[in-house]
């Protein structure tokens, strides 16, 4: 057909190779492309309306939570990075530098913000004095750079689109509590939304955050049996409250050192969705970010009367407020399925001559190709229903897989022999709480610890590693 | 009273120092805070929140004209900057660079985008084959970075928020028919929704955006009698697709250049806000971007009864879509009173016992303190209509101010005389068109050329400088 814009080309299996498999889904459901610098890519459109519907959701969660949106520059200068030790030891070997502004040296060099939370602290110093201004619970959506090494869209890039909530509070209980409110909300939104189950745990000493007492993270594992951290929620104690000297007049009027938590997830999720529910034919969607959740595909579109009914059909699910999308191209209808399926829509909706004289359409689901035939009356809510059994399923298929790649062990040879059988995915095992273990366990099996959840299970009472008495039980796995 | 936060202090007045005025609202109304590093700010809650206001406006219409949102990398290899000639000799000289990654000096320097034309070029380059990719109609909310030697909050930062427009289409026509439309955009939400009435029209030669064959523009007149450029509209021609090599093939098959546009408002558009309608006892915002529309003030509220009914007419009005913050705090009334002010809220409600015992409150709107007393019932359809008022009053005060200080002159004498007797302000006069006589009107009356008005008027058939045969009437004033 000489209008046919191109045919949808094929993507690698993931069975023949997984990473191939990621980046044709990224690259031809036109989520990025690549630009001339390293690691740093263009989100387009259908890829940025992804993030569009996960932003909006997740504003209003802290919103509905008592947070306030800010924003803080992108530049750091250098003696404000090395406030706080463990920060800069952290951050300092992987952040850029400006040195010149126009024509000119910079007196001090500037970093492009890797995180900000000097930034929040040199802020909190100018306008926290008494206990009545606190707590400050705020959030910023903007990006943020780290000098990677080895890049790939959206899962490691050197740029980066994220929120970071800080918030600052008059005791460590409230942010404690904070900390753990926010994790909640991650995996609340992980699991609702995005019908990704994740494991809540805490993670390790040696795998906190640079300045954290404490680091909380959501885990997920992708279909490669790789884990992904999805979200992190950090408690800092009043250290850097310390460093950057923010005190505040508590009611008895004694002069307190508050305390911070920091906590954000990033376009990372983007990838997340891709590998918890992509399948060989391109990306499946949950119905909840999905920029178009149904696709009306007319069949025999020059006929008489179709493309007005494609269109009857589709003003009445958006005004059931259902993101639909009419394709009356003069694409095939077959190119239009293989299109739509690459890009994940989860309900294709089919509309042929036929199908009007019995007042009829097909509905076919991305995740499983089912198609079931439904009445045009009241389509918006046999659609809205159907949305609602997608995203149960794809959650219920995501925890099914996780549930058969998680293995009990309770010795390393077990570690090895599960993995070695089923494939890679999550070990659970017990530990000391010895990084010289934890460094074992990683250094002879291949799996690192991935947190310390906090629904506990007691496989044995030693460690897996040296056999001493355990501590916890711990996820481990191969990383994003 | 030992609860009380601080007192609203007094603000200096706009006939004693404008620009301490300017910037005494900023801080005390808390939109912005200062950083360490110069022209950098943090962007506080209730600033974020006017932004957040007309990110979701101006998004809408974007969306409503058929426009999508991208993201591209904040960085450009300086030899990317450089492939246009006229935009990187606009640009180089401001931009801030990045030499290092960690530890690693780079192989070329990146630039911190001061604007994204280059950017959506290559992009354009690798995604546009034929007449069927085109056109291309994008948009994106980020933050670029200039460095400017002088700055001031909102007006003139380093770094400043804002959207950037790009599209890219198969003929000229239509994308000076897009560089119009979006034009009329900026109009349209400046005047319905900020309140602030502008002028359209086209630069001058001298003053357009580097690389662009023509840049319009809409142009506000501040309470000093300042302009301030609010938004602008440029047509590239193909300019751009040369130097970067972007092709398309027609429907006849042959190889063509397309033709692009871009377009952009930042967060200047908040100082505009402020200097189009605050007053010497702080902000007044437009309800349309008034993070609070109505602040409920209860008086004798720790009388039976007072909260109880405040919190009534708190919900009525927020289920009848109005922002409004009932404000129990311990402050005394004549306290809060002054902040909310200070913060422009639209439409305060004053509520005690003798008002409730009458079914009413006391309504007083911000911008002319005028006080009405109304119906505790159906009182959501009452504010609504009150802040409908407010609008269309701040406008029309806007508009007289404008008219009053809009002088039409046929000699430099007149102008001179003019801003003389009456302040600065818009001066209406000829011009021949020569960038000689547009240089000299500036030296001579100190009024620059803000933009050949789409709506031309006939004041004279000769040019108010020298004499010659009148090509324009041309909008000159002082520019922010």
């Amino acid at each position: 057909m000489a209008q046919q814009k191109k045919m949808v080309d094929d993507i690698t299996s993931m069975e023949e190779d997984f990473a191939k498999w990621y980046t044709d889904i990224v690259k031809k459901a036109e989520l990025i492309e690549y630009t001339s610098v390293k690691g740093c890519m263009v989100i387009r459109p259908f890829g940025y309306a992804i993030w569009e519907h996960m932003q909006k959701i997740l504003d209003g969660m802290f919103k509905a939570t008592g947070h306030e949106n800010v924003c803080m520059p992108m530049f750091i200068p250098e003696s404000l990075l090395q406030k706080e030790k463990d920060h800069v030891e952290g951050f300092a070997p992987e952040v850029a530098w400006v040195t010149h502004g126009g024509n000119e040296k910079l007196e001090e060099r500037l970093c492009v913000r890797p995180t900000s939370e000097t930034l929040f602290c040199e802020h909190y110093a100018n306008i926290i004095q008494s206990h009545r201004d606190l707590p400050k619970l705020y959030n910023q959506w903007v990006s943020v750079v780290r000098w990677e090494k080895t890049t790939r869209p959206f899962l490691r890039s050197r740029e980066f689109l994220w929120q970071e909530g800080h918030t600052i509070h008059a005791t460590a209980e409230e942010a404690v509590e904070e900390t753990e409110r926010m994790l909640n909300v991650y995996a609340d939104f992980c699991e609702q939304y995005l019908a990704m189950p994740v494991v809540k745990g805490q993670k390790t000493e040696s795998d906190k955050f640079a300045g954290a007492v404490s680091t909380y993270a959501i885990e997920a594992l992708m279909h490669d049996g790789k884990a992904l951290q999805a979200g992190t929620s950090h408690y800092f104690g009043d250290g850097f409250a310390k460093a950057f000297g923010i005190q505040y007049q508590s009611k008895e009027n004694k002069l307190e050192y508050p305390h911070q938590t920091s906590w954000g997830v990033t376009t990372r999720l983007i990838g997340a969705v891709i590998m918890t529910h992509g399948d060989n034919n391109g990306l499946v969607l949950p119905p909840a970010v999905a920029p178009i959740q149904a696709v009306i595909v007319p069949v025999a579109m020059h006929k008489p009367g179709v493309l007005e009914k494609a269109n009857e059909v589709k003003a009445a699910l958006e005004a059931g407020g259902i993101r639909v999308k009419l394709d009356s191209s003069d694409n095939s209808p077959g190119w239009k399925f293989a299109e739509y399926e690459m890009k994940g829509v989860p309900v294709r909706i089919e509309l042929g001559p036929r199908d009007i004289e019995n007042n009829a359409c097909v509905l076919v689901t991305r995740h499983n190709r089912e198609k079931t035939v439904a009445s045009l009356d009241n389509l918006a809510d046999t659609v809205k229903a159907k949305l609602g059994e997608v995203r149960d399923a794809l959650y219920q298929s995501a925890l099914e897989n996780r549930e058969r790649r998680t293995y009990a062990c309770t010795t390393m040879d077990e570690i090895t022999a599960a993995l070695n059988e089923h494939g890679d995915g999550f070990v659970k095992a017990m530990w000391c709480g010895d990084e010289a273990c934890e460094d074992k366990v990683k250094e002879v099996t291949g799996v690192g610890s991935r947190c310390i959840p906090f629904a506990q299970e007691h496989l044995s009472d030693v460690c897996v590693c040296c056999g001493k008495p355990a501590k916890h039980m711990v996820y481990w796995g191969k990383a994003y």
